[in-house]
């Protein structure tokens, strides 16, 4: 995306390095309002939908406050592209009719989420950044009733050459993903959609899978 | 997108046309399947994610037991598309930590979603293809203890010149979208994220709002 910006753009990158600091969403505020009352044409830049854990909406209250035109462009969110580039279709007529899409991160600013409701209905669910969460994640549904055995994969590095996909089940996909080192960023996918790709052979427990790979799963 | 296809591709409908009849999946499946087979590259576009409501899982199922290969392209879903042209933000910090997908289409083949559930949850909801079940899906939400004020929006043709926001309440977006005389394509998003758009002045009740006019609120 970036190589397709005008040769004479500045960049100014205030996304977060892999384990470094983030730069925090005030000063991002701070950054866009500067930028556009200088006159500057604002291309606000993010990997995935800005609506979709993304604080978009955060953005644009800030750019609404300081009276700041601007327009919302959608995205490919983790979920849209990890569903795709895993072969996991999150809705399916016969299997599932919802899917919900929540954040596994806990924090002084997130509350953990309401694992009791999450787990009572039978559907999809995509959990964003869980990877730190994911035994307290997977145990919270198998404690609130969600079946041990129900599918489960994890999606390290979704969409890029880097990709793996660790297929599993609730009880066991905390193990796997120790087993194979799996790290941030990564998504959760829980469900019996997650069948229907072990039974196009997308998956392989605990080994590379590549999007080039996973396309065709030939 | 038509118009990025080759000069010299061949264009197969097999979409539903406004009030006509569809093409069977069945069908669908086999046109692929035939098309692949005498050699041709096919791609089967569609208006969304095709794995969210999009019935990819389907295509993707036929295409395998055909022995054939593909590849899953991810697309911006109506929840999407119809958050950025809205203004409403599907998650949020400080308001909600999730948000659901959900048919609120019945038919033989579609079971009723599961309203209770996904009443006791309070968090963001969308409702795809409910257009036809207002009345029923705001009372079932409601009669499962979802407050009646809880903010609701229906966007229709969302996304195009045509889009219309109506912004209300589970108590009255039926009767509103009655009265503004909604017709389907409509996506109806619920929750209190739908109040951050209405302080953006980007919701008018029952008023005309097109994308342009949504972009900047100005």
């Amino acid at each position: 995306m970036l190589q397709l910006a005008r040769r004479d753009a500045d960049f100014v990158c205030v996304g977060k390095q892999a384990s470094g600091p983030s730069t925090p969403q005030a000063d991002i505020n701070a950054v866009l309002i500067d930028l556009v009352q200088r006159g500057k044409r604002v291309c606000r830049l993010k990997g995935g939908d800005p609506f979709i854990f993304g604080r978009g909406g955060e953005e644009i209250d800030a750019l609404m406050k300081a009276g700041l035109p601007y327009e919302v462009v959608p995205g490919i969110s983790a979920a849209n592209g990890c569903a795709a580039g895993s072969g996991i279709p999150l809705t399916h007529r016969d299997i599932s009719g919802a899917v919900t899409l929540v954040t596994g991160h806990r924090s002084a600013e997130h509350r953990d989420a309401d694992w009791e409701r999450l787990a009572a209905y039978r559907h999809t669910l995509v959990i964003y950044m869980g990877a730190g969460q994911l035994e307290h994640i997977c145990g919270q549904l198998i404690h609130f009733g969600r079946a041990p055995r129900t599918p489960a994969a994890l999606i390290e590095h979704g969409t890029t050459r880097q990709q793996r996909v660790i297929g599993g089940t609730l009880e066991n996909i905390a193990n796997l993903a120790g087993a194979a080192e799996i790290s941030s960023p990564t998504l959760l996918i829980v469900g019996e959609v997650v069948d229907r790709a072990d039974k196009l052979h997308w998956l392989t427990s605990a080994a590379e899978m590549t999007p080039e790979r996973a396309a065709g799963g030939l």
